[in-house]
């Protein structure tokens, strides 16, 4: 991963924002759920996002008739929480961008002007979309709203960046090409010369015509509020530079941040499906590891090569200083505490070969062993350590770091302050 | 007028509502103040208008620096009252446009959704113009927001009524014109004939595409706001019918029901500006006296052939019937009271007519009568009627109507019920 922030987490996002630090990210977009009568369960349907939005704006009809309806005041107050905890992350010269639609715009508009303050308020930009019409009894829905607010009245703006083609019309004036395929137009000078206007740029509105991705696109990766590329790369040509750091908390099918990463920009996406972020990395090209928080299965682990095998686990436990090996295994330590990691078995004679170390060597009576499986004298050696020579070791396989067994004894062993603090 | 409605009414619209009878009106469009720094009394500079708007909006800093602020709350409350009576006026199966722009479309989105009942909201309509760009510090703004709601269900729709012209790209496959100017493409048929196919119109979408007025456009009448008359002829063509009543309660200079006029609709516009008033009778080809509560100068009503003149009397004293003449004036009554109106000066001889009439073939003691002026002599021979026969005459020159003088008295001497409940 190197110094540059490339990162994945799985996870409500209220929880996973809450250890960023304040005023770190340059721009954040967001695209939530949209409070319609879908369960937004229904996107991926995984467990946990399903105890995340099942029925959470549900809320029993007035009129005592028993029969639920949503209720704007609980999704608002859900929202409310997150953005919040965004504009908290958000630096002093950051963009927001809220996408979302006739649903909850009103409610979301008027949440944001209190957070961010009216006078932050930049524009209400329109995605205009082509998308096939049934209904007859109204005008077809064709747009979403995106809300764009600053943290302050200094922020990037790369107006140029973001210039449009002219429609066909302005554009057919200039009907020459010349041999580099840019258009251009002739000007008769009074003394009977002449001189060539290249086609300029059209200024941008606020207004994006960007059609929907079809079902059949080569882009569609087969969620159903996918947005396509073309609109994010308006909003973060615009609103950031190359190495700015680009957060969306609902990151979905990870648009936001194949853009951020394609035009050079830091990035974070975070999803609270384990289905959307698998989607993610292959998008991205990145491996399963890179996810933070996902709940991943121990073949998953084990197919890792080692550089990745390592990554996941120093994440998991939250940092491990040392020397890596190319085998995947670590010799390193937590603060103070050595730890041993293998990407194979773990039996006595690896043990040995530890507690030698850490004992004889660093003369300490504690330390921390990971390896893939532990074989069954691997564990009655290290009750019989404890016993007989007062040392301590606590193991984990690949399972126990999977369902998290390790947090709960390494904020016992590992002072405060010394575990990343994601941990 | 006939039996058509067609009416401007000049006034503070709230008032001008109140005797409107609930769910008379099909179709409403308003474009309200949009809640911006600007003073709307500069719009027209109005006395009417300044006393209105200045100020209404603002309230003083909460922080106690004394330094007015706008309060969207004031600005809130003032449209809800409003927009209230405008929904007890709507037909059952009337539709309902709320023009606005950002400053305050989520507060005005939330407070018809109570009003309206967020079941009969149907569109945000997204009005996309063109105009000359500024700032480069964010996306420059070329749209206004519609909202439409309904009042049930039921609504007219007239969808195929608003069928829009394809773009280039999908006209240019309709490369044929037939001996009809229609624009048409062939396919060709198995067995190696042809058919042909005329070119369909598009769908209608929630985002018209509509210029802005240029300053030097021929439509434009020189008022800031002006919206153009395709905006509305599509509202109007959409939502309502032919004989449909359609009426706009800030109706600026009629472009409203300029179209609806066009469209044979019957029309009512309101406005708090005389100038605006004025400029309506002008556009819709009118004469100033139909300006229901116009305060309009005495030289003007002078200026009235002897039709308008009647239509503005009778109109001002809340209903004449009886018998009109061709030089202006009438032998009518006013519930149980005779009046004789005369578009002329009158004077003694004139009186002993009326009086004749009233007194010895009615039987009668009292009666009204109008005149342009009134001698010396008629104010000397009522005064003497009085004291010598017991005989009332209540008498009303130009001036007297124009300063309403004549309706506290009216008030008094006619039963209620039988004036027209607009006095």
């Amino acid at each position: 991963m190197g110094d540059k922030i490339e990162r994945i987490i799985c996870g409500d996002n209220l929880k996973v924002l809450e250890p960023f630090d304040n005023e770190s990210i340059d721009l954040i977009y967001i695209d939530p759920p949209f409070f319609t009568n879908k369960h937004y369960a229904k996107i991926w349907g995984d467990k946990e996002e399903t105890l995340q939005f099942a029925d959470r704006w549900i809320t029993k009809d007035k009129n005592g008739s028993g029969r639920a309806s949503k209720d704007i005041n609980i999704y608002s107050k859900w929202m409310k929480l997150r953005i919040d905890e965004l504009y908290r992350i958000l630096k002093k010269t950051g963009s927001f961008y809220l996408h979302c639609d006739y649903h909850a715009n009103a409610h979301l508009r008027i949440m944001c002007d209190q957070i961010f303050g009216v006078k932050n308020f930049r524009s209400e930009l329109i995605w205009s979309y082509e998308k096939p019409t049934a209904s007859k009894k109204k005008y077809p829905r064709k747009h979403d709203t995106i809300f764009f607010y600053t943290k302050s009245k200094k922020w990037t703006f790369n107006f140029d960046a973001i210039l449009v083609e002219f429609t066909d019309e302005s554009k057919s004036r200039y009907n020459k090409i010349d041999e580099n395929g840019r258009a251009y137009k002739t000007y008769r000078n009074k003394d009977g010369t002449y001189r060539i206007a290249y086609k300029p740029k059209g200024k941008p509105v606020d207004i994006f015509t960007i059609p929907f991705i079809q079902n059949n696109s080569k882009e569609r990766l087969g969620y159903p509020t996918q947005k396509p590329e073309a609109l994010l790369e308006k909003i973060i040509k615009a609103s950031s530079n190359k190495g700015d750091i680009v957060l969306d908390a609902f990151c979905g099918c990870g648009t936001t941040i194949s853009v951020a990463k394609r035009l050079g920009r830091q990035w974070i996406g975070i999803d609270v499906s384990p289905t959307a972020c698998r989607l993610m990395v292959k998008r991205l090209n990145k491996k399963i590891s890179i996810i933070e928080g996902l709940p991943i299965k121990e073949s998953e682990i084990k197919e890792l090569n080692g550089y990745e095998f390592q990554n996941w686990i120093i994440r998991e436990m939250g940092g491990i200083t040392g020397k890596k090996g190319a085998d995947g295994g670590i010799d390193g330590n937590i603060g103070n505490m050595l730890v041993q990691v293998k990407k194979s078995n773990a039996g006595r004679h690896q043990l040995d070969a530890f507690v030698g170390m850490l004992a004889l060597r660093e003369g300490k009576k504690e330390g921390i062993f990971i390896a893939l499986q532990f074989s069954t004298n691997f564990r009655i050696e290290v009750a019989r350590l404890k016993q007989d020579n007062d040392i301590t070791i606590h193991y984990f396989d690949v399972n126990d770091i999977i369902n998290k067994k390790h947090l709960k004894i390494l904020k016992e062993i590992i002072p405060k302050g010394e575990i990343k603090k994601y941990i």
